[in-house]
Parts: structure tokens; sequence; C-alpha cells
């Protein structure tokens, strides 16, 4: 007997209908042999109509009222599904957080779990019941409410998982798996079996929207099995697991892009200590993300320092950093909000050399021109024009022949 | 300095226009010097939405998951308000009910206020925090959300008031406070200035909608001063408090009228201890309300017994006696589903005499028979044919003058 940790995402709970479909899925998992526990997102819009209200309510929303108010969404669709299993005769029973005592720290709307207390899950357990958990809430020390933020109920899956020690984590999505490319740009992309957590880390981080990063690093940190398998069909899956498991190591596993990026930089920055952390400290408090950033050996005292941040990010940064320039004594910044990011991911990368190379040659080939490049032990990014980031992924999608299964 | 429990019903925090209305009434009670306590009900249609997604999702939900489906909705409220009152710079904070720690029995959908543990809120007060408690739910002792059924917010409000001891429990609503009767069939009702607890459970029971039974009876219990209000206007208002007070005693104080009657009598019922209760265990044990229970002194061994019950009862009260009537030997039973309970209502009543005469020759003169007749120490109600309910209440507001203040 197996502990599955299943969690359905809000297209899969979009009305009654669907959550109908959820209820025969979790009951056909039980009916072969297994323990079940079942966490949820709220219905497909839901959330986004409550944040909605708190956005009319008031220009900024107290974060704890604001979590209090969005949590409800997880909290109508647990009460139902826990309703119908009932009904259709398997014992069920929905947890909210504070019932759960998933805990985390009192960071609204952004929340990181610190612990679950699985004592009263698991007693419904061993009794058979079905258990039904609110995905993207957690209570503070305080039994304040709070919530997650993107992709938290993904993270609540994965820490129930973890918490649970439970043998795998089935994250239903509308989508079968993970591919080695958008197969909407990519008519060659391949579902792939297996994956590492690294691969899943860098693929979501460079814009696979699969799952969240944050979810990955969890699983990662505890071993959880991730399963990506989608709600409407019971065809595929790809498993996220640690590296071995009988897996083949690919020089890459998969081609991502992100168009949401822009890329600002800063010319003729005094190679002096604290430049950098002047720049991208005032960032921070203003809570915007920079993903890449590139600086040059200098010369002659001098260097130019560029980074990326998302494209509805572009105007406050350019603002923050036109500020923080004359203080540090830099001559300019350019902004150019019309580049895409494409990344080659693999963990086999490290113990083939040569990976990047093709890359560079594949991209030159078609002429496209590369702006920007950052490397990590399994992956090579490179930015280039935002027109040809289709164009890109298609080229290394075939350079690197992901198309066949090996 | 005063500490003021204020509640809204679902017409009041309908929108968000509204929500903001009752924000700048919460602050200007504030800002005239008292200590506030909010008490919200879900946006007006919210919990009959949620109570359609459970009737859909399965025949018969489970209580404890169909209470934490329904009790969302004051969720989404007390957020709203609390994040608007913060936005408008006044500290607020809202309480769920597990956050409050309102405990009560675990009789989901009906369950009953045992105690709420106030310190929470007491520390909140004292900091100068507006607090917004979550009306109509509950947590039982196993931390399961519960619901208080219908008229459950201001049950909340009432037991807030009581354990917080608070100098009063502002009720808002549609209307502005307590009439006579009815002011849609009666142009002469006269808003009441003051009523006691005993008069305003017997107009409540009588059909008159305001408050419900069980929050006056709590009031009453605990003393509590109950001022009903309307949202919509600073005029008017009815203070709900014991007897004294600087209040004249008045014959009768009120008409009440329900037309959700209908009345079954069963013919010639052997007079033998043990009868009634066979009667009416039945229709207790299907949830059935009998209000009124009329029996005759019996004659020869035989008396008749007619009662009245709700009108969507009837079909399932008539099976049910049916079945009995074999039973005890009674000889039939006859229905009659058009009828209405007209009543006239005052606490001094017994210290005069000839008030039960007088409404009998009033509904004479009219021509109106009178087919039943019950009698409190404060409460004088006769069912008649239904058709005759309206003109019975204007007739009676006349024949004891209502409309002149006292």
């Amino acid at each position: 007997m197996a502990l599955v940790v299943q969690k359905y995402g809000g297209t899969s709970v979009a009305d009654l209908d669907r959550i109908a479909n959820v209820a025969r899925k979790v009951i056909r998992t039980k009916e072969e042999g297994n323990e079940v526990v079942v966490v949820l997102s709220a219905m497909a819009g839901e959330t986004d109509r409550l944040i909605g209200l708190a956005q009319k309510a008031t220009d900024t929303p107290d974060g704890r009222e604001y979590d209090a108010l969005i949590s409800t969404g997880e909290q109508v669709t647990v009460a139902l599904l826990a309703m119908m299993l009932n009904g259709m005769g398997h014992p069920a029973r929905s947890f909210l957080s504070f019932q759960a005592r998933i805990l985390t720290d009192n960071a609204f709307k952004k929340a990181r779990i610190q612990s679950v207390d699985t004592t009263l899950i698991r007693d419904e357990i061993e009794k058979g019941t079905i258990v039904v958990v609110a995905g993207f809430q957690g209570v503070d020390s305080e039994n304040n409410i709070t919530t997650l933020g993107r992709g938290g109920s993904d993270t609540s899956a994965v820490a129930l998982a973890a918490s649970l020690n439970a043998d795998v984590c089935d994250i239903y999505t509308d989508v079968d798996g993970v591919y080695t490319t958008d197969p909407n740009i990519c008519g060659k992309a391949r579902r792939l079996d297996r994956i590492t957590y690294d691969e899943m880390l860098e693929m979501a981080r460079a814009g696979a929207k699969v799952l969240h990063p944050r979810s990955v690093e969890l699983a990662k940190k505890y071993d959880v099995r991730v399963y990506v398998k989608s709600s409407f069909t019971d065809e595929g899956g790809t498993l996220v697991t640690r590296e071995g498991e009988g897996m083949e190591k690919e020089a890459v596993s998969g081609v991502t892009y992100d168009k949401d990026q822009a890329k600002i930089t800063v010319v003729r920055v005094p190679d002096r200590p604290g430049v950098a952390a002047r720049l991208f400290m005032p960032l921070s408090e203003h809570n915007i993300i920079v993903d890449m950033i590139i600086q040059n050996a200098s010369i002659q005292g001098y260097t130019d320092l560029t980074f990326t941040v998302s494209r509805k990010d572009i105007r406050e940064a350019t603002r923050i950093v036109s500020d923080v320039i004359k203080e540090v004594g830099a001559e300019k910044i350019e902004v150019d909000d019309n580049v895409a990011k494409v990344s080659i991911i693999g963990v086999g990368m490290i113990s083939h050399s040569g990976v990047a190379a093709r890359m560079f040659a594949a991209l030159a080939q078609e002429g496209i021109n590369i702006m920007m490049i950052s490397t990590s032990e399994i992956k090579v990014s490179c930015v280039v024009e935002a027109k040809y980031a289709e164009l890109a992924v298609t080229v290394l999608h075939d350079a690197f022949s992901l198309e066949k299964a090996r």
C-alpha cells in the first residue's frame, strides 16, 4: 500500500463537473489500494476575482487581511470535493491550514512553510479517510492565515508529501508532463519520462510554467518523487526525481525561453567595492527580482554591468538605477526591453565538453546575435533579440536532437 | 468610553460601495470615542450561492464540509472591511471563528455557541484596534468549522456583546427599527422606541422578521441592550431591553401576522395518557416544527386536537399523522393550509384585563372568524382564514390605538 499525495490545479477544479472528475480519479487511486491525500487549488479565476476585490477595496490592502480573503478560494474547493467524495460513499475530510497545522512564517502573501504537524492527517489516513487539504495557505505562529504566493499549491503538496513521507506526489495539471521545449512553438518537442530536480529547477526558472521552482526546491531538499500528470488524460506523465534512478545522462534535456525580459546596462561603472551592492539593494527593497547579472572584467578601473528584470518592472527599475548612477559615478544607463532569454538545460552538461560552443554555433548559423551569456553547472542561457526567441528554440532543439528519446 | 458591538447584515455589505459605507459608520462610532467590535454577515446572496453549489455537488452534503464551504462568505466580508478600515488609516483586524475562539457544539448547520474566549479580542481593543468578527460561524472542540443556522450573525453579535460585557449591541438592518406592525400592510404602523426582550421574542416568533428569536433569547439571558437600526439612515432605531428602563407599560405594543401556517385537526382522539406524545414524537423526529397546539377538554372520553405547522411541511406532516391515527384510535384528520396567525403582543397585557376580549370583539366586528386561540402571558394569537390576515392586522392596530405613542 502506497501513500500518494495528489495535487489538482485551478483548471482541474474549475467547476462542479471537473471536481466530480477529480473525485473519480481520487477514488480510483484509493481503490487501487493506496492511501490518498489530495491538495487543491481554488477554482480557476477565483483567486484573481478575490484579488480584484481587494484591489478595489483599497490601494494598499493589508497583507493579513489580503491573505484571509484570498485563502477562501481553496476552502470552497476542498469542502466541495470532500462532500462529493462522502456523497459517493468514500469517507473524506477537508483540512484547512489551521486544522492541518501548516505552520509558516508571517510574511503575508509570500509565506514560507516551516513545518506541518501531520498527527491529525495521519489519524484520518489510518481510519481509511481520504484527506483533502487546502493548498496555497498556512497559518503563522499566531494563527493568522497566510498564503504562499504564486505556485503555492504545488509547494503545499510537496511539503505534505515530505512531512508524510509519501511514496509519490502527483501534480495534476493541464499538460501531460514536462517537454524538451514548448510544444506550441516547436512541433518536435518531446515529453520527457524523467527529469532531475536540478534540471526541472532550471527549466522552471528559465521560463517553463509546469511546476513552480519553490516546489521543486522543496522536493529536491526532501527527496520527494514528483510526478507531473494531466488531469484530463491517463497517458503520459513525467517523473521528477533525483539523479540516478536508471536515468541515462543526457547532455542536454531541454530548451526553454522567457520573453518576459528586459535588460539594463550601466555604462562605465567605477570598479570599486560596494558599487554592485549600491545598485542592487534598492531594487531588492522595491521587490524587483533581478534575473541575470553580467559584469565583465574591468578595463582601466571601469566596467559595464548588465542585468535583466521582468518586463513589467523595467520602468521602476530604470528610475531607481538612474538615481543611483550619479552616486556611484557611472556614466549612463542603456535600457532594452526587446529581449528574450533562451536556455539549454541538462544535468549531463558538465561532463560533456563543448555543449556551450555548440549552442553558440547553432545560433550564429541562423544569424542570431547573442547579447548576454550566463552559465550554471547545468544550464547555458543567452539573451537575444525578442523576435528571435521562437527561432532560437527550434534551432537549439534540432542542434541537440532532442526529438530523439535516449 | 463605551464598548459598542455593531452587526451589519447581508444587504449592508452587499458590494464594495456598501462595505465602504459600513467602514465610514464604524469610523464615526470610533471617532465619537467608542471602542468598536464589528460583526458581519456574508454579502447578500453569497450564502445562497454557496448552498446552491453544495446542493449541486451531492444530494446529502456532509454537514462538516457544508459548514466549511458556506462559512467562506463571512470570511470574505470581514477581510474586505478590515483592509478598507486599515486603508482609511484606522487599524483593524479580522477574526474568524477559530481565531476569536467562538466555541460551539458540533451540531453542524445549526450549532449553538457555548463560549467565547475574548482574550485576544480584548487585547486588540485595548490597542485601539477595530475588531471585525465573522458572524454565523464557530468552531467545535475539535477545531471543525460550524455554522449557527438562520439568524446566526445576530446571535454571534449578541454572544460577543455578552462575553465582552459591551454597553450596547447595534443590529444594523434594512429597516430602521421595530414597528407596531408590518408597515407594508398597515399605513399607521408606528416605530417603537423601546420594546422588552419578551415582547421582541414573541414578535419574532409570531412572524416579525427583524431579529432572530435565538439572538433575542440570548440578549435576554445576558441582559444585552440591543439596538435595531437602519444601515442606510441615521434616524430612528428601537432599543430592545429589559422591562423598566423608564418604559411605560403598554397593554399592547404590537401586532404580528404569519401567513406561513397550515393546520391539522385530529378528530375524536381517545383521551388517554401518551396519545399526544405518540402524535408529536414522529413529527419532531422528522424535524417538523409544530407551532400552536390546541386541545379542548374532552367530552365522553374523546377530544379534538389541532396544531399548526409551517406550510412547507404540511404534506409530510399529514403523511406522518395519518400513519399514527390508526394506532391511537382517532377517527380522522382534517387539513387546512389556508390559514394565518394574527397575534397581539404586550408585556402589560397581564395587568390589563379584557385585552383578549377586545381582540376577539374587533375581529368579530369585521366578520373574521377565529379558528384557534392560544395565549401566553404577553401574547394572544388567533388563527384565521388566510385571506383575512392583512385586514385583521389593520383592525387590531386600530382597536388598540397603536398609532399613538404613549
